[in-house]
C-alpha cells in the first residue's frame, strides 16, 4: 500500500467543541442494544410523511433540532450548515437546508459523509470564519434501495455480502465555545480515493475497506500516536466483511486493532441474524456517533475516539458502466480533556 | 425578500491567489466568442471515450491538469482537491479524485459548485490547513440530459425556459503563494437555500434567480460595497429569463446591474439562436471562469469581479414527488491589486 501521500492530517489549535448532537432511528435500530441511546425513534417507515424522501428529510431537520437545542443556540445563532446524504442531488440535506435557512455548504461523500461535514466544520470553525456550525447527514433504507438496487416490492433477496441500508440521522453542532466536559475534534485526516477493483455493489465492505486501512494508517504515522492511544477506533459502516479486511490488511502493516474497534454497522443489527454483513449509510456512523459514542464520551466512559467513516463512491449508472467502486475515508479524532 | 439574516460575507485576511485555472469544452462551445479563452477544445461528444460520463470525467481531468501546470505544482503538492459535478453521487469528481490521489472533499451545489469549491478552499488556505487547492467542476449535456431529463434518443423538443447544459469543465488552483498579479479572492458570501415555488425542472433561470438576487444583495450590505465597485458580476448560468428576473429583483430594492451585468449561460450560445434561455451547469460558470474571466483579469482588462454561481437543488425524484425547486447562489469576490 503507497503511504507516501502527502500529509493529509490537520490539528486544531482552536478548540472545537461537539456542543450539540442529536440522532434520530427507525424502529429496527431502536430495537438494537445501542436503541436507547438515540435520541428519537419512529415506529413506522413513513413516519407520517407521503413518501420515504419526506420521511428521510423529518429526520434531518428532527437531528438537527435536537442538536441545537442541546448546544443552547437557534439557527440564526449557526453561521453555516454542512450536510449531505446518499441520495441523488443530496435532496435530504438541501430541502432540510431550504426548512433551516442557515448558509449552506452541500456536500457528498456517501457513507463518509458525517465526518467530511465535521472535518470541514472544524478548518472553518479554527479558521476563524464561524462561530457554530451545523453538520448532518442521514439515510433510509427504503430511499436507498429504491435508488441504488432496486424498488422493495420487487423482493429482490440480499446477497450474502449485502448490507443494509440504516434508517438513522445525526447532526453534530461544532463550536467554538464550550463547557470542558464536551468533546473536542482534534486532528482531521482527509481521505483520498482508492479503487481495488471490487464491482459488486452488494460488497461495499470489501470496496471500502482498504480505504480505511490507508487513512487510518497515515493518521497514526502523521499524529505519531499507537492505535491503542484510542478507546475506540470506529468505523462507520464497513460490515462484518469489510471489518475483516481492515483487520487483515492493517495486520500486515503491525498494526492490531482488536480490542479497542468498533464498527457501527456491525453493531447496529448485532442482535438480528438476518441483516447480512450489517447496517450501512451515511445515518448509520452519523447516528451511532451522535448518539451513542458523544453522550458516552461526556459521561466520561470514553475520552478518546477515532472516528473514520467510509464512503463508496459509485453511481447505479457507473456500476452499470462496468467501473469499480472507488472508496474514501474521513478520520476525525474526537477527545475529552 | 427577508435581508435579516446573520452575516453570511467572510474576509480572506490572508492571500489566496487564483493561481492555476483550465477550462475544456466541447465543439459548440468552442464556437461561441468566447471560445477562443479556452484552455481545450474537443470535437466530438464522446472525445474518444466509450461513454458521455468518461467523457466527462477527462474533461474535470484535463482542466486540473491544465490549471496544475499553469500553477507549476504537481498533484502532490496539492493539499486537497475540492470538487463536485450535476451527475448523481458526482461520479465524474469522485472518479477523477481516484485519478488524481489528492486528498478529496467531494461537494454538491449543483450549478453553484465552482463558487462553493472555491469558498471552501479559500477558507482553508486562508486558515492555515492547506498551500494549494485544486478546486473542479464539470458538466456535459449528454450525461445531464439523460440523467434528469430524457434519453436523448428520444429527441424531446425543449421549451421555451429551457437552458442547455453545457459541455464543459472548469478547474482552478487555488494557492498561498502567488505573484501580485495573480487575482486574488478578497470576500465569500455563501447562500442560504430559497424556494419560490417554481416547479417546472425546464425553467432553472426563475428557480434561481431569487437566490442569486439575495447573495448579491447581502454581499453588498455586508462588504459596504456598491454593484458598481466590480467590472463585472458575473452569474453562472440564470440565462435570459433567469437574467430579467434578477433585474428585476435587484431593481425593487434600488440596486442597478446594467452595464457590468454578465450571464455565462447567456454569453456562451448567444450566437446560437437554437439554445432557448442559454447553456447552464456547473460546467458552464467553471468554464467561462477560468477561461475568459480569470485569463483577462490577468491581462488587466478586468480587476474586480464577483462570482455568483447559481444552483437548482432539486432531483427527478423530488420533481416526481411535486416538490418545487429549492436554489442557492454563492458569491465570491475575486480581485487583482
Amino acid at each position: 500500500m503507497d503511504k507516501k501521500i502527502k500529509k493529509a492530517t490537520v490539528f486544531f489549535y482552536e478548540p472545537v467543541y461537539v456542543k450539540g448532537f442529536g440522532s434520530v432511528v427507525g424502529k429496527k435500530e431502536k430495537e438494537s442494544w445501542l436503541g436507547d441511546w438515540f435520541d428519537i425513534a419512529f415506529d413506522e417507515d413513513l413516519w407520517g410523511e407521503k413518501s420515504w424522501e419526506k420521511c428521510e428529510r423529518k429526520m434531518v431537520l428532527k437531528a438537527v433540532e435536537v442538536a441545537l437545542a442541546k448546544a443552547g443556540i437557534n439557527e440564526n445563532e449557526t453561521d453555516y450548515l454542512i450536510g449531505g446524504d446518499l441520495l441523488n442531488q443530496i435532496i435530504s440535506a438541501s430541502y432540510s437546508a431550504r426548512e433551516l435557512g442557515i448558509p449552506f455548504f452541500g456536500i457528498y461523500g456517501a457513507c463518509s459523509t458525517m465526518a467530511e461535514s465535521m472535518m470541514l466544520g472544524a478548518m472553518l470553525i479554527d479558521g476563524g470564519f464561524a462561530k457554530n456550525i451545523a453538520c448532518a447527514t442521514s439515510s433510509h433504507f427504503a430511499t436507498a434501495e429504491r435508488q441504488f438496487r432496486n424498488p422493495l416490492e420487487l423482493g429482490t433477496p440480499k446477497t450474502p455480502t449485502a448490507q443494509w441500508t440504516v434508517v438513522g440521522a445525526g447532526a453534530s453542532i461544532l463550536s467554538k465555545q464550550g463547557e470542558k466536559f464536551y468533546p473536542k475534534i482534534t486532528y482531521a485526516t482527509t481521505g483520498r480515493v482508492l479503487d481495488f477493483g471490487i464491482k459488486d455493489a452488494n460488497n461495499m465492505g470489501a470496496a471500502m475497506a482498504p480505504a480505511a486501512a490507508e487513512t487510518i494508517m497515515i493518521h497514526l504515522e502523521e499524529t505519531g500516536r499507537d492505535i491503542s492511544y484510542y478507546d475506540k477506533v470506529v468505523t462507520g459502516d464497513l460490515g462484518k466483511l469489510g471489518a475483516g479486511i481492515l483487520f487483515d490488511l492493517l495486520n500486515e502493516e503491525g498494526i492490531k486493532a482488536c480490542d479497542n474497534y468498533f464498527d457501527c454497522g456491525i453493531e447496529i443489527y448485532k442482535e438480528n441474524d438476518n441483516m447480512n454483513c450489517g447496517g450501512s449509510g451515511c445515518g448509520c456512523g452519523g447516528s451511532v456517533l451522535n448518539g451513542y459514542f458523544i453522550k458516552n464520551m461526556i459521561e466520561g466512559v470514553f475520552k478518546r475516539i477515532l472516528f473514520v467513516a467510509t464512503g463508496a463512491l459509485h453511481s447505479p449508472t457507473s456500476t452499470g458502466q462496468g467501473e469499480s467502486i472507488p472508496a474514501i475515508a474521513h478520520a476525525v479524532a474526537i477527545e475529552t480533556e
